[in-house]
């Protein structure tokens, strides 16, 4: 049986990209096995009253030069300046939930997040959405009555809230068992964890 | 001309302890030498009206799950739970200042650390200031009216403004140039930097 991390995801984040982009190859050859689970993380931020990256505030400016080194080091391709946030980051949420459930998720995934860090369209809003969805062969007119209809919105509530029980206060958040490893620079360390059960002495 | 890294650090933040602990071993090959620049974090989250780590969050708990995984990582010695935050972190901060200043301040660091982290003297106060100095060869008696002085309050004060100013936002805080790298995850990135003015492509 394959070793699994649950990979907590929201598409409005910045750093998540990263992760999207990279986890075919990093876990490739790690016999790991990452399921993805969208959440809506700004929901979680509304209920703390808290947003990690407010326009023009010194965090928000490391962010993006932090995101842009490590795209770079990664060899992802991201041209600056990316619209952010996305205001409607949950119906990428959504869409991303019941591609999941359909088989498409993750490339639904990349192709939003390509259309909005490399073709500079805003996730979540046209036409991102669209253009996504048709380039992965889906039909926005089937998928998106489906994707804002009740049941994936109130199965995208109930993740968020499984989350937030969780302790999870970001994306993307990698967990294994009460294990959390927030961040995409920690995924390599949540597959050594997931391996070996220990980041120390563990051969990767 | 050996590349130089500034290191802003804070003696109150918990991650640093890694980096004051790691910096040797990691710098010793690389032909970078890190400056060690202490300054009161504290005083930039009351500006910012802001506390990362407020007693029960998810996040601090997260936080102390993610630093105790890479002690082991690093064969950091840590002994759980750590008081804090540490109330008179502020004398820690005086300290190092003046003890970098006399040439005895990373080692000053080390030993408050040491003393907070595995020995649970809470750092900034007593009983952590005086053993931490003596275990140096520093006498308190000489040292503490000049750390809690006029002059080097002033001097840590300057520090600070020029790290807000700077966009410095956490601890430890790599600066080479205008590139920043937070979190002392981000250290092996910093000497990349230093080394080779980018992350990519880089022999590290």
């Amino acid at each position: 049986m394959p070793h699994e991390i649950d990979c907590w995801i929201t598409l409005g984040s910045t750093y998540s990209y990263l992760t999207v982009m990279r986890v075919p190859q990093v876990t490739e050859s790690s016999g790991v096995q990452v399921r993805f689970r969208p959440f809506h993380l700004l929901q979680i931020f509304k209920e703390m009253n808290y947003f990690p990256f407010p326009p023009d505030a010194p965090k928000t400016r490391y962010m993006w030069q932090d995101v842009a080194r490590r795209a770079e080091l990664y060899g992802i391709p991201l041209k600056l300046p990316v619209t952010y946030p996305a205001s409607q980051s949950i119906v990428a949420n959504r869409i991303a939930l019941l591609g999941l459930r359909e088989g498409w998720g993750y490339e639904y995934m990349r192709a939003a997040y390509r259309n909005w860090f490399v073709a500079g369209k805003e996730t979540g809003s046209e036409p991102n959405v669209g253009d996504s969805l048709r380039e992965i062969g889906q039909d926005p007119r089937r998928v998106l009555p489906l994707a804002n209809g009740a049941e994936i919105d109130g199965a995208l509530m109930a993740e968020t809230s499984i989350a937030k029980a969780a302790g999870i206060f970001g994306s993307p958040t990698f967990c294994i068992g009460d294990q959390l490893f927030w961040g995409d620079d920690r995924l390599e360390d949540a597959i050594r964890w997931a391996k070996y059960g220990t980041l120390a002495n563990a051969k990767v």
